[in-house]
């Protein structure tokens, strides 16, 4: 395996010409105690930081009188992440509520030198979000007030442990909604949403959080709080602080607050479920979609065929349509109900006159738009039950998202149980999973580094929207330069100059 | 006048109680040379940069034959801002064509400690664009190549140096838009446009550039080049790094590039200008029109009967309805014109019989839409021919916004001449302009610093899209706090450790 600094990924961006004697495939393996055979996602040696005391204790339970947790059972949950791919020892999880709070953890921890994982809802898939050693676990799940919501323009201020569900419920009341929705949504809590940068369902439509979130505040490393949580929609007075926490996956700062900038709630919403013979007539549809639906198009996602036998197999999720090898969930989302239906059915006749959609089914009622929508959703959840899951989560140009599942089949032969397909196609992000009835080395050395050299060859992400966390922190090199990992690297040690925020996580291992 | 770090503004940023003694109003004069009687927005003392040698001379022109220029006669036009309010005294003007010698002046003038003034269109309206005094001007306006469109995604790749129109148009053909239009469409680069973060006329349907603009390359201050010009939607694989330079106006590093995310070509475009006999019943319409127009709102502005008598007065332009004391422009965009008609049908009847609007006229035709835009786009114009124009570019939650304008024509009595208010309704953003027969200080003393302690009263911004440059960069404690100001100085001397990139800009004199 290649994956640190490699041959590879200079060829893709290196610009000036490598010199002949280059052309070997160099190895450095630059972090510390792991041997050659170690996988790249497996967790580094621990780093140098004070082992949490009675003293320490004493401190945090003056601070946050019954909210330190330090009873073992209880300590199990912020310890594990949601796969069960990846555990902490943490022996602390702290339960601030307010800035202040947490603004006096983190100061007394800079000062010791004591290692901490902030923690939304844990619902992260990359091992982001729980210890790896013994990191105090700084939870943000009563941090869950709504601060302010200006109903004429939609501005939404609150604080960073709420969980999305209850603000869109929140909203929903208001006539508004959230710019995002995602499966974990129930679980989830926006401060993590926005420190992870997470994508979702609704992307397609309202843009990424870079755009929607309007302020956050942050508590810094050392204590210190950083206050950029406007409400106003355009604000050029000096450089966008806040960007830099966005999607920095708590290595820079711990979001505590977050103002959001919220959509009115659609007066109609309809979802169709539609079957293609291949993803060529996919592609085509999408085209004719954005075409004819324009701007009440909200969603745009594909599943294949595999996807569904497992829904079937392991959900009892019956298909609603004719077996077909793709599955569009197509959603419209608008402000006059007529003209929404027109304009659907107008596609749908079109697509089903032309051939490029083979067989399909339409909802306007919410429970049959959820019955839809949860054979995309639960996909997931699935494919927890085939076996062990290897996921990725790539962005590729639109038109080669599935080549790369076509390719990983024909790569790996009959050595995977399955090896399926569904995601984004909207924003050009496939969720391409890989499952085996147990672990298998073997198996991840045939999938790993293919399918990032794979993406890597076409310019894409090796983490679209699912960030890079424990697991993925040393495959950066397949999608950024390594002048830009050195400037990120720059920038932690900036605001974090002693690394106790979330160590061994988003940066690579040659830079904690 | 209080300005610097002022008591003020601390009152408004410091959470912590303040004690007693700090009742005082403090004036602290950071600057360098500057005395106290001297306008904060006047230039500080020249740096300690080198001047320009006849061998830096001879090895730009062995580096861009042709393309490094000398005359003065040339060199008049970058030297001067579109306003002609500011003037430097730089004696090169570097037109290079590629990243590869963007990288290779940069890397020159780092070493020999030349100060740079990176130069687009030169159609900013705070003094950023243009020398102060004989900083080296590098334009881009010959690196105006599109590198890359894809019809599937909307995605395009070009060189900084394309003028904005240009990519209108050649998008058009191609049966999409840009995602922000502007006034001065017709001169400024897209790097600029990134830049300095612009806003225009469509930020309220298709989000901030922080959304749109997917990647960037960027030469650094010592010439590396930073590649994050990745054409993809999302990618979660560390720091959004390219956001640091999306708006620090030329301060840390030099865009060459740009990718951006384009929507589709609206099938039908509405515009509608109606009246209203308040600044009340306009925000109600406003709220009426977000609710029956939805997803093919385009553009919600307005502007005040001054701004109209302006137009009538200095450029001829009629008054398409009855005199009113607010006007405002309705654009849709949409893929349906049958259904846009009916839409905006609808809500204009709703809004004629609740008597919200007094009187209206709308156009589909081409001509007619560009006729009623002028009314809005070219106030700016109009108001260079009233006098001397006092110029504010304020954010605020929309509810306030004309209530500033009421205020400070309140606050001016008859010593100004006008006292206008124009702006993007949709975003919170208000263009409030007063002009005198010539320059007042007097005047000026008057509407500053009252017109920021009001912004910072309501939590506004003092600059919602144009920027700091080189005019307001010492109002930025009004809008930001302390500590973000001072995590602005460590990104800045991370980047660029000489501060050769555009000197005296964007930060104020303290952190110069």
């Amino acid at each position: 395996t290649i994956w640190l600094r490699s041959y590879f990924t200079r060829e893709v961006y290196d610009r000036t010409p490598r010199p002949a004697s280059s052309g070997v495939r160099c190895q450095e393996l630059h972090a510390g105690g792991r041997s050659p055979t170690q996988s790249p996602s497996a967790a580094p040696e621990r780093g140098t930081f004070s082992r949490v005391t009675p003293e320490d204790l004493a401190f945090f339970r003056e601070l946050l009188p019954g909210r330190t947790i330090t009873d073992p059972d209880l300590l199990e949950a912020c310890n594990v992440d949601w796969l069960k791919s990846v555990k902490g020892s943490g022996e602390v999880l702290l339960k601030p509520k307010t800035t202040e709070e947490v603004s006096q953890i983190l100061r007394y921890c800079n000062r010791g030198n004591l290692a901490v994982t902030p923690q939304g809802g844990n619902t992260g898939l990359v091992g982001g979000s729980v210890p790896v050693y013994d990191e105090i676990v700084l939870s943000t799940a009563l941090m869950n007030n709504v601060l302010n919501f200006d109903s004429a323009s939609g501005i939404l201020s609150c604080q960073a442990g709420c969980v999305l569900e209850s603000l869109s419920v929140y909203l929903e009341d208001r006539d508004y909604i959230m710019p995002l929705d995602l499966g974990a949504k129930g679980s989830c809590h926006i401060g993590g949403n926005v420190a992870t940068n997470a994508g979702g369902l609704r992307l397609l439509r309202y843009g990424s959080l870079r755009g929607t979130v309007l302020g956050l505040e942050v508590v810094l490393a050392d204590g210190r709080v950083l206050d950029c949580l406007t409400a106003l929609r355009k604000d050029n007075t000096g450089y966008d602080l806040k960007q830099l926490f966005i999607g920095s996956e708590g290595t820079l700062g711990v979001i505590t607050a977050v103002t959001i900038l919220c959509p009115r709630k659609p007066k109609a919403v309809n979802v169709a479920f539609l079957g293609c013979e291949s993803f060529e007539q996919l592609l085509q549809t999408f085209q004719r979609c954005r075409g004819m639906l324009g701007e009440i198009l909200s969603a745009f996602e594909f599943l294949d065929r595999d996807c569904m036998r497992l829904l079937n197999t392991h959900l009892k999720l019956a298909n609603p349509i004719t077996d077909c090898p793709f599955y569009i969930v197509i959603e419209t989302s608008g402000s006059n109900p007529t003209h929404d239906e027109e304009k659907l059915h107008q596609f749908l006749e079109e697509t089903m006159r032309s051939s490029l959609v083979t067989d399909g089914t339409v909802a306007t009622e919410e429970s049959k738009i959820k019955a839809l929508w949860s054979l995309r959703e639960r996909v997931t959840e699935a494919l927890t039950h085939d076996g062990f899951t290897y996921k990725y989560d790539i962005s590729l140009p639109v038109e080669r998202i599935y080549q790369l599942v076509t390719d990983m089949r024909e790569h790996l032969g009959d050595r995977a149980k399955s090896v399926v397909g569904y995601g984004h196609v909207g924003d050009g992000n496939l969720h391409l999973n890989i499952t085996s009835p147990a672990k298998d080395p073997a198996l991840l050395a045939s999938i790993e580094p293919f399918i990032y050299e794979w993406t890597a060859r076409f310019r894409g992400s090796i983490s679209a929207e699912h960030g890079l966390g424990l697991k993925k922190r040393n495959y950066i090199y397949y999608s950024k330069s390594n002048m830009a990992v050195d400037l990120m690297g720059s920038i932690k040690i900036l605001l974090d100059p002693k690394g106790i925020l979330n160590p061994y996580k988003t940066l690579p291992d040659d830079l904690q």
